[in-house]
């Protein structure tokens, strides 16, 4: 599509009135980049406005259809892979003010939302009723349902509760034709018609706005416990992650890798009082996470993945139900993107790519075989149990700007090849986003792509919505 | 599309030699109905094909593009819906010759399977690896699994471990151009595009004809028990499956309902050894499943099962893990559909509405009240924990067909009605098929059904896959 020069500010302002943004720089500024962390991605919007109903939303498509003007949509923009960046001179959508729980359906185990709500807040919201939103992105402070769902995020506990998409049973979506359609509802189970739910679910704005999520909860499990081990070997920790998975039972609610450097480095970046104290001679560290109705079955879990843990050589660093051990325990985990982010400075990928689970040895050898070909340092971490793993390469501090963008390319490369001969893919959790539209002819072919721009045609035959974004525009 | 008035023959024989058919007249009979109910539906293919390889799948639908002629994939021909009726001269795709069980990836926790592999013959090669296919359709000793993931299929436990779609974690089809695709893969996790294989997934042959099927499966669990109750009003009955689903800790594997008439009547009709003996007073039936890792926690599940019955006022008529008290149970349940099917005739209708779990009572409260007012019996059962009930509207001895057609209209309209405004749909797990085309409209409005058109057209330009299933032809 051809973008306008300039933005038809009077018509987005007979919609929103002051809540469309086009003169703040500080807050366009704010809005031209996620959390995709290198800045040159950054595209300065003309505006940002801040729909507060369905109806808002489709008179902003309608609008946009006619002046054609690109529209993308933003949740709290804590996205990892620039899918909330807008096209320079286009319009964000945030979700901001759309930040309603709806309704609580105790009986049915749903609740209703708005895109905008804050992840935690939900939770929160949820634990008086003893009830449980499954998904867990680590962002999840921040982080909206309306972005998870987008991207059909993944989180430290889809191991054994799944992803986003598994609990989302309806949505309220405008369309990029500025139509409204209900898919779905309160139904656990429903095949009437192709399965547009889960089309849109995951497809990153690019065709249509939600802007109504009715979600699967569940009980909310009355305990949790943690095991945080420690193994010379990054072979053995990965071969633990394979028995934790095939001899547990029920399985654990979360494994999470961190490679050994990374988490002696992060656990020394924290303030003392919150470090676990990692020791110096450890390769790969595995925080395994359980969880319970009952005392006994807990402690019974606790007791069969220190007995797995310790099979595999681990010493065994944190364990049980203190609350103050989980803390630390998670808090190194999901301190390492922060971590890395300064330690990497502006220019860094954080990766996401994914095998299959009992191909993790292979994919964590290749890693490490890369870090030391490349000789560039690469923190690996991750979703372990689902073969799922993000890995950060860090500029080397003598190496230039120009030299480290051929070199990452080169070892993205690599990489890629490697992830793909293991049956693996370059995005588990995190998108495609704008980032990985380079890379994603490689995993997905020539008619497949021309499909996906069939089906982003049906539904947004101008090209307004998040174009760039998953599909090259 | 017009269809041809002849088929070329010696095109489909230069694919398939002899595993073409053309002339068996009874063989063609047998394939131009499935189980969908009634006989009128029967359309007569001009051949029926008998492929073992994607290649010749491609050469096959290739060969449909150039000559225009129509392709209805079957599995085993179980679908309630309609959904593997031919067009009249048009050519029926068997994969009975697909049936390799290619891998059981005992480390992944996965099975790559082709389509025409029996579900039970599945289950059964999984048992010795401690494994388990949750996909679970009541037909499983017949059905395909390339059947179930084409329906997206539910069955008894699915309120525990969820329909069929939920286990298919990659796909090799080929699409209605003729071009073969692989969606998926051994990936837990996978954001790489649009969720092709979802869509796919229950989209009934009508996009793309599956080759491979990548399935996740679980460890097995090692027992398993069961409660048979019955209620004296359908109220109790109905309160106590939300009570179940509320109270009992990870939730049973199955929860049936059965109305009192069609339970006692399908008692009476099987051998007596096989009967349950159920009582004359008695309004509704549950058939509870539990299972379980271990003798405490399956003893404790059955004993809460049981409790939560008996304080809604039931009789308990079987309990426990005799393998005799579960199998005659299990038979009292599957045995209902032939029941009605003797029953009925051979103008049945056997329907799959679905509603939120939490509005049973008035779903089951509605077919009682039509029952009554249309003087009609309607056997009403099925998977009371999903929301989703099976009911045979019964065509009355002394009614002719016309009166009948007409009665069972107007009869459906108000079932639809009253399921639309309890917020349900009209099929959890049948599928649309060919049955419930002209009932689709009340569930899908223009907008939508105009996109399933392009979605199709996406992947079928010329319309040869399944026409009339699912989207009017």
């Amino acid at each position: 599509m051809n973008h306008p020069t300039h933005i038809d500010v009077d018509g987005l302002r007979s919609i929103f009135a002051s809540r469309c943004v086009v003169d703040d720089e500080k807050l366009l500024e704010s809005f031209s980049l996620d959390q995709v962390g290198d800045e040159r991605y950054a595209q300065r919007p003309a505006a940002v406005v801040f729909p507060e109903t369905t109806d808002e939303i489709v008179a902003l498509v309608k609008w946009a259809n006619r002046t054609g003007t690109p529209i993308t949509p933003r949740g709290a923009g804590s996205g990892l892979a620039g899918g909330a960046i807008p096209v320079a001179g286009g319009v964000v959508c945030s979700f901001r003010n759309m930040d309603r729980i709806i309704e609580i359906d105790v009986d049915n185990l749903m609740v209703v939302v708005e895109p905008g709500v804050i992840t935690n807040a939900l939770d929160r919201a949820l634990k008086p009723h003893g009830l449980f939103f499954a998904g867990y992105p680590m962002s999840e402070d921040i982080c909206f349902v309306g972005g998870n769902v987008a991207e059909n995020a993944g989180g430290g506990r889809a191991v054994k509760y799944g992803v986003t998409g598994n609990y989302v049973l309806g949505a309220k979506v405008v369309t990029g034709s500025g139509d409204v359609i209900t898919l779905g509802g309160k139904r656990i189970k429903d095949v009437t018609g192709y399965n547009l739910l889960q089309l849109f679910i995951g497809s990153e704005g690019t065709l249509g706005l939600f802007t109504e999520l009715t979600i699967r909860v569940i009980p909310r499990p009355a305990q949790r416990a943690i095991v945080l081990s420690t193994f010379s070997s990054s072979g053995d920790a990965t071969g633990c992650v394979a028995a934790l998975k095939r001899e547990l039972p029920n399985g654990p609610s979360s494994i999470e890798y961190i490679d050994g450097t990374t988490a002696k480095e992060t656990d020394v970046s924290l303030p003392k009082s919150q470090r676990t104290g990692i020791p110096e001679s450890v390769n790969a560290v595995l925080l395994v996470e359980l969880d319970g109705d009952t005392d006994q079955t807990l402690s019974d879990q606790l007791e069969a993945a220190t007995g797995i843990c310790e099979r595999y050589n681990a010493s065994i660093l944190e364990r049980g139900t203190d609350s103050n051990a989980m803390a630390r325990s998670w808090k190194l985990r999901k301190q390492i993107p922060w971590w890395a982010k300064r330690h990497a400075g502006p220019w860094q990928t954080l990766e996401d790519v994914v095998v299959p689970p009992a191909s993790i040895v292979e994919l964590v050898a290749a890693v490490e075989e890369l870090r030391d070909r490349f000789n560039v340092a690469i923190p690996l971490f991750g979703h372990a149990g689902d073969g799922n793993f993000h890995l950060v390469p860090l500029q080397p501090a003598d190496m230039k700007l120009e030299e480290w963008d051929e070199t990452l390319h080169q070892l993205l490369d690599e990489l890629y090849d490697r992830v793909a001969k293991l049956g693996g893919t370059i995005s588990g959790e995190h998108g495609i986003g704008r980032k990985r539209v380079p890379y994603v002819r490689r995993f997905i072919g020539d008619y497949q792509l021309q499909a996906l721009r069939g089906i982003k045609k049906v539904f947004d035959p101008k090209g307004i919505l998040n174009p760039g974004v998953i599909i090259e525009s």
